[in-house]
Order: structure tokens, then sequence, then C-alpha cells
């Protein structure tokens, strides 16, 4: 058994099932690994970029750490964008990165490069494999790195004469570890926090964002008058129909700095303290009032269920029910396109246990507050701010829940980025609606432009953020990858288009026409 | 003046009058800066990967450097596979990274990441700014460090604040450093090798492949008997009618053992000793005979073509005239579409002062020889293995020399990597004819797998490297970018859209559809 049939088994014997790869001629012992593999599936990517966002979602929805497969130093720098964004999800991830022999590194050959550098910055664990007989060990030893909650991105480095020489035995299934307990120290304190009278609020994320965990901040918020927040940029949130509702921190520091008015008190579960996304001249990069007593109830590696459950019985919300969101749909709109349309056809359509993957951007804004009464969904969003998450986080959820409907919304920008994803949608017939919100710009850099008061608005400064001249033609570039497409510029069309993605199976593409 | 202004006008003042961009809110302020000025050219290229691609591409065909403008580290992530390459090409690059405020980068916002990190390993020179008054002296130094000869990448990381900071006057035009002289000894070693009667390969890469140090090449061999090769990979070669011919080392071992077999001595001029692009189980890395006498007559950073004028006085080749290529076109193909009847209809209808650049992988490897007696052109390769590096470069090219032609060799898979480079193409209205070898499959993999010994051959570990199912249609995608597009499928579809391309200006892409 040679090395990358031992590391294979390994992840296999460790619950890895799914390979999102893009392989060179370095790799080809693991690749003919798996393609005498029965128990690992391969999911091919024509870019780095599209593996790695699709571990993520994969990871986000699975709950557990699919594998990639890079070629090389550039393999892997195309795929730290969005590794980035698993990381800042703190999604489970384990990199297969191969590399040239052991002894030829030296040479220093046209693909040599440190490898180490560029997987230290987006990675909590680097190994580069020795020799062959230590590749089981080192695998699973990433298996467990990947898996420490909420979930980490293990990268191992695998020189190619560690996968084509005799190597030992797998490894069989190793524990994982839990995520530990929050201190008493911490409850007690929050719970203190919460009876003295002063204003509070509860800011959740991660872990935290749990059914159970919304449902118990809920009780909390009853019974102490908190008020609950998730963080902007949240992995996953459960939503809509029957689920505990929570509030989410506007984008820019002035909603924020508004919704946290008042608070004298900030307990935070699963997160740190809110901040700015970008500093601005002369504004605060810290969004709660100056003076705000701050509190961290968990980590996000921690137990926060768990936490909030012994939150919830200190203060003693026994006898509460969780308020549910009921299911309140907003009604068509009809006549022009717009993302306030967009949005009410989401809400109205978006079937049962819809995943949301969100990279929507300035014109996805209107989605996420008209769907609050939706049927029950998941919505991910972009943790890491890197563009170019949505398509591939769609293709790993997708994968993971192939009995759901994965509803990407995208920002025209952002979906350049990566846009090779559809091929791999198609190739795999993934049950993903792509909406690609085309409004022809970076309409976020125009609005940041005059926030930050940068001078020069004139046409060759907007040119820098304008995506017109020429205008991209999605419905073109979709079926060009083989996934079925239509434009819609007027809300009925739009309605129609979507009613039809909702009611039927496999990837479909809708390019809205914002004004 | 702010230091973004400061700081371009400094690149203005040193004769930067290029920056290939995707901005971001943290470089709003450059982004203002290059607006109001005259002096320095914006494009806008849709993922980063495109812009330092760009920027290769410019600085192997302008000999000078152009600047990045990138958002973050991610936005330096996406740039890295292409940096990879620029920096195996010895390509002067500035790579101009916005980070956050230097206090907003301890609160650890969702962009936040080691741009240090990211930056080391495809660059030769990196610093952080500190302050807006040190950013036009921090700039003009990275200036000098990316010209130093052939070219290096200099990254100069911009916190906003320094930025829309108050600055200082911008630096004037900085004096750059000629590429030193070789030693006397290593030109005297050479000479007497070259009469000492063994049998002597020189070996040529980088600065060395000049026009005239081609024909002082083959003064050379013609005095000396030396036979004359350049890397297989190689930044930028003259070739074509006029010039001095130069046998190119084959990719794979066997091929460039049996170029180098019965040589007895090696003398290198502006690389290394050649080596294998990847290691094989049970095969030698080196491919000069076992007990080749070494000699480096000129290291990449030194003056090669000094060297080979020196070393041509030394052993006199006075008298002597370099044998220079005739015009000899091989016809065109009927019938069959085949690499080799592009490579035929290529050769014929180049015109004078095209510029190829060659990503054509296996599929386009017949067009390199056979173009050999074609009107005279540079040929630009792929230096540093990472594939997606064809369009972006050919961006670049067509940015430094808009009065030729380029002619951009692709296949299929590597095209997909940067295709949103087509965009910029269509916006910047660039002269480049693109011709994508689509053979629906990474078929340098299926090659590789076999001569790894990787053992499994079955439809599984195909599909790894298989990119039908479905087929790629690149003329919908390009027409989706705004590139006229067509499809030939057969050589005199082929030959015709060829010739029309060539007789036109502006972008536009042909899909070779090989069998």
């Amino acid at each position: 058994m040679n090395g990358a049939e031992s590391m294979l088994k390994t992840l296999i014997n460790n619950g890895v099932e799914v390979c999102f790869t893009n392989p060179g001629t370095s790799e080809m012992h693991m690749v003919s690994a798996i393609g005498a593999s029965q128990e690992m599936r391969s999911i091919l990517c024509l870019f780095e970029g599209n593996c790695s966002g699709a571990a993520d979602g994969y990871a986000r929805m699975a709950g557990k750490s699919a594998c990639t497969l890079f070629h090389l130093g550039p393999g892997l720098s195309n795929a730290s964008a969005n590794l980035h964004n698993a990381r800042k999800a703190h999604s489970a991830v384990i990199n297969l990165v191969g590399d040239h022999a052991t002894y030829h590194k030296k040479f220093d050959a046209p693909l040599n490069s440190d490898v180490i550098g560029l997987a230290a910055p987006v990675s909590h664990w680097v190994r580069t494999a020795k020799d062959a007989p230590s590749l089981p060990a080192d695998v699973a030893e990433a298996v467990v790195a990947a898996n420490v909650r909420p979930g980490q991105i293990a990268t191992l480095i695998v020189p190619a004469d560690c996968a084509w020489d005799e190597s030992v035995q797998p490894v069989d299934k190793q524990p994982l570890e839990e995520a530990p307990e929050v201190a008493s120290a911490a409850v007690t304190t929050a719970a203190e926090m919460l009876g003295n009278g002063e204003p509070t609020v509860v800011l959740m994320s991660n872990m935290a964002l749990s059914e159970r965990g919304l449902e118990l901040a809920d009780l909390i918020s009853q019974k102490s008058g908190a008020r609950i927040f998730c963080d902007t940029f949240i992995p996953r949130l459960p939503r809509g129909k029957g689920r505990a509702q929570i509030e989410r921190l506007g984008y820019f520091a002035e909603q924020a700095t508004e919704q946290l008015a008042g608070a004298r008190q900030l307990i935070m579960v699963g997160t740190k303290a809110p901040v700015s996304f970008f500093a601005y001249p002369g504004k605060a990069s810290e969004f709660s009032p100056e003076g705000t007593v701050l509190h961290t109830l968990a980590e996000s590696g921690e137990d926060a269920e768990q936490a909030l459950e012994r939150l919830a019985d200190a203060i003693d919300v026994g006898g509460l029910v969780p308020r549910r969101q009921l299911l309140e749909k907003p009604g068509f709109d009809s006549g022009e396109l717009t993302p306030v349309s967009i949005g009410r056809a989401v809400a109205e359509l978006m079937p049962v246990d819809a995943i949301v993957v969100d990279e929507g951007a300035t014109a996805g804004g209107a989605c996420f507050p008209i769907s609050a009464g939706a049927e029950p969904h998941d919505w991910l969003t972009l943790t890491g701010g890197s563009i170019g998450f949505g398509l591939p986080t769609a293709i790993g959820a997708a994968v993971a829940c192939p009995d759901r409907k994965v509803l990407c919304l995208h920002g025209d920008g952002g979906a350049m980025y990566t846009i090779q994803s559809l091929w791999t949608m198609a190739r795999e017939n993934l049950d993903v609606c792509i909406v690609i919100l085309a409004n022809r710009k970076y309409q976020i850099l125009q609005i940041e432009l005059a926030r930050v008061g940068a001078q020069t608005m004139n046409k060759k400064t907007l040119d820098m953020m304008d995506l017109s001249n020429p205008d991209l033609d999605f419905v073109k570039m979709s079926e060009g990858m083989g996934v079925k497409a239509d434009r819609a510029t007027t809300a009925d069309e739009f309605n129609e288009l979507l009613r039809q993605a909702m009611n039927e199976q496999g990837p479909r593409l809708i390019e809205a026409m914002l004004p």
C-alpha cells in the first residue's frame, strides 16, 4: 500500500467522504487511489477557489469536513481567498496539497515555491509530510485538527514521493474533541449582568446560532429584557417559520451604532466585540457605545449552546416559551424589477428547508429582512469579505444536502471571481438556483468611495467600479458552462422564472437585470 | 497632498504608466488619486489573477514595470498564482496592496489577514508602509526593487490611513541598477571549455535571449561547435525570419535527456542547470549526463548579453556572420483540424512582429516548432507552471505593444482559470486573438498519470482530468464577456477564421475543436 492509498483509507476511516479536487502531476497517485475507491466521492472543479469554497459550504451544512486536493503552491494560492472565508467561518476543511518529491525540491523547478509559507496565513494547522510511512498519521492528525470546534483549516503538504513510496497501514477512526464547556464564572457573570437592570445586548455567532441557541436567546430576552443580535456575517443562521427570531447587525457603522445605541452591557456568545468592516477617516472602529461593559460568555470554539442553556437556567426562564416566527409571506411585486421585488419573490417561493447562500452584496440586501417569515431555511453569508465565495459555497452546500434546494443570491461582480463553479454544478447536476443580481457595477464601492471621503468622482474613477462597457451576459456564460439560464427584466418575469426554478431539480441561473 | 496622491505621483515620476486594478474600500483614496491623474492608465480586471498576469505580460514586453492595485490579503491571494509565474519569469512587477488602517488591524475584522505572510512567498521585496509621510519613499524603493534586472516582484502593503493621511512631496525619478557584469574568470573559463575539444552545450534563458544574444550564441556555436539550447520555459524569445535560431529543450525528461546526450560540458547563460519539471519514480531529476562539467557564465540577474559578447571576443568569432532564419512557411492543411494543422495556420498567418502568448499545453505543442520560419515574432511561455497565465499575460502584452498583434494559444483547461480576462480585452479593445485548443480534457495529466506509474486508469480516475460532461462552449462564454467568437471544426474553417482575425483589429476568440 503506497502513501496515497493509506492516506486515502485513513480519511475514509475518519468519515471524510468528499474530495473537491483540481489535481496535477504531483497528485497522480492520490488521484489513482481515489479512482480505485468506492467510498471517496471526487468532484472536479475548474479552479481551486471553487474547491475551497465548496469545502466551506460542505462543512457549514454537513457539520463535518470534506477534503480538497491541490497542485503545489499555485494550486493552494488559487484556493487561498476562499480558505480565508472558510477560516473566518470556522469551517472544518482538510487541504491536501501536493508538492515536488522531497529530493526534487532542491532543484527549484518551475512549480517550486514556499508552500508552507503560502499555507500558514490561511490555515490553523500546517504540516509537510516527511515520508510515506508517516503520511497516514499525518492525515489523521489533520482530520482531528480540522474538527476542533467549530472547525479549522488543516493543510497537509504531500511531497510526491510520500504518496508513491510504500507506506504503513491506515489509521483508524480518531476521537474528535468536543467543544469545551465555558467556565462557570462566565455564566455567573452573564447572569448577574442580565439581572442588574442595565440595558444589555447579547451578540451571537457561530455555534450559538443553532435552532436551540436561538430559542434560548429568545427566552433570555423575554426574561431579562436584553436585546439579541447576531453578527452581520454569520456562517449559518436557521430562520424562517418556526424559528426564534434574531436581529442582525447592520453592515454600515451608522446602522450598527444605532442598533446598539443605549446599551451599557454587551454579552458575546460565540463571537467577539463588534467592529466596523473597514475603518473610515475620523470614525470609531468599535460599534458598542463608549464605556460599554463587555463580557464573553462563550468564545467561538466553546460550547455556546450549552452556555446559553446554563445561562437560561441561571436566570430561571422556566415557564417561558420561545416566540416562534410565523409564516408571513410578503406577496409578489409586479412591474419594475428591483432589489425589493427580488426579495419578495425569494421570500414567497423558497421551499421548506432551502439553503440560501448570500453574496448578494448591495443589490441583495433586501432579501434577508423580507424573508424573515418565509418557510424554514438556513442563511449562509460571506464571513471573510473575500468576494467570489457564493457560487463555490453553493456547490458544497448542495453536495452536503442533496435533498434541499440551494438558492444562491449573487452580485454580478463577485460572481465573475469564481464563475467556473457553474460547470461543476452542471456536471454534478446539483440542485442550485443562482440569481445573479446584475447592476453592472461594484455598487458597494461607489457607496464606499463617498463614505471614505475620497475626492475624485469623475468618469475615470467610476470606471474602476463599473462592470458595463461591455455588459456581461450571464445567460450566455452560464449556457457556455452547461447551466440552463434565463434573463428577467421585470418583476413578473423574475417571479415566473424563480417559480419554475423552485419547482424543478438541477442547476439553473436567472440573471436579474436591475436598473 | 495625501499619501495616495504622493505615492501615485512618485510612481509616475519613476515612469510607471499603467495600473492593473481591482480595488476595494481600503483602496479608495488610491482609486481617487488615479481618477484625478492624466498620466496613470487604469485597467480594471474582474479578478486579481488577471491583473498580476497582465503585469507579467506588460513587463516582459515593455521591459519595465506596471503596477497592480489589490484589496487586502484576499486580493493578493487571488493574484498569487500569476505572481508566481511572473517571479519565475523575472518580470518587474510592483504590487500595491491595500490593508486595514493601522489602528483598525488589531480588531481582526473579517477581511483581516496576514498580508505580509501571503506576500513573502511570491515577492522578492515586501514592505508595509508605517505612515503617510513614509509612503512616497516606500514606493520609490519598490520601483527600484522591481527593476533589479531582469526584474523582481515588489509588494508594498498600504494601510488605508497611510493613503488618506497627509503626506510629503513625491519622490523624484530614482536611478535604476544596471545588470552587473559577469566576472572575467567566468568568461575565461567558458572560453577554455569551448576550446578544449569536449562536447559542449550552451543553455540560455532570460536576458541571454535577446536578438543580439541569440546572434552571439550562434557565432559561438559556429566557431566552437557547441550546441545551443534555450530552456523549455522562457519569458520571451525573439524568433522567426531574420533571427538566429536556437533549439528549445523538450518538456519530458526523455526528450531533454536525448537532446543533451553526449554533452560533457554545460555552460549556462542567464539560467540554471536543467532539471525535470516534475520528479518521476526511479528517474533522475537532472537532465545533463552524469559527470557533465557545469559552468555558469551568467546568472539570471547578470548582464548575459554582454557576457556573450565577451565570450565571443575571447574565442575570436571575427569574420563569422550569424546564420539567420529564412522565411519558411509550412503551407496550410485541409480537412481534419489537428494540433499540426493549427500550427501550420499559425505559422502561415502570424503577421510581422506578432507576440505569441503560449499556454497551448499538449494541444499547442506543435505550434512552436512549425513556426520557426514564420515572420519575426516574440514567443512568451508559462515560466512557473501555474496554469491560467495566458489570457492575462496577453492583456499585458497588448497594453505594452498596442501596435503589435497578440496571438494567445491556450488550452481549454488553463483558459478556464482566468477566463474573466476576456472582458478586459473587450473593454480595452485590445488587439488579441485567442485560439482555444479545445480537447475537452487536461490531456497532460492523462499522459502524466501513466508516466508516474499510478495504477488506476478507470472512468472515475479519468473523470478527474476530463472537461467534457458538459462540454464547455467558449464561443458563448466569450460572447458573454463581449469578445467576438467563432468555432472551427475543420482545418479549413480554422484557417479562414485565423486569417480574418489576423486582418482585423481588436479582441477575437476562435474555439478550435480538436478531436
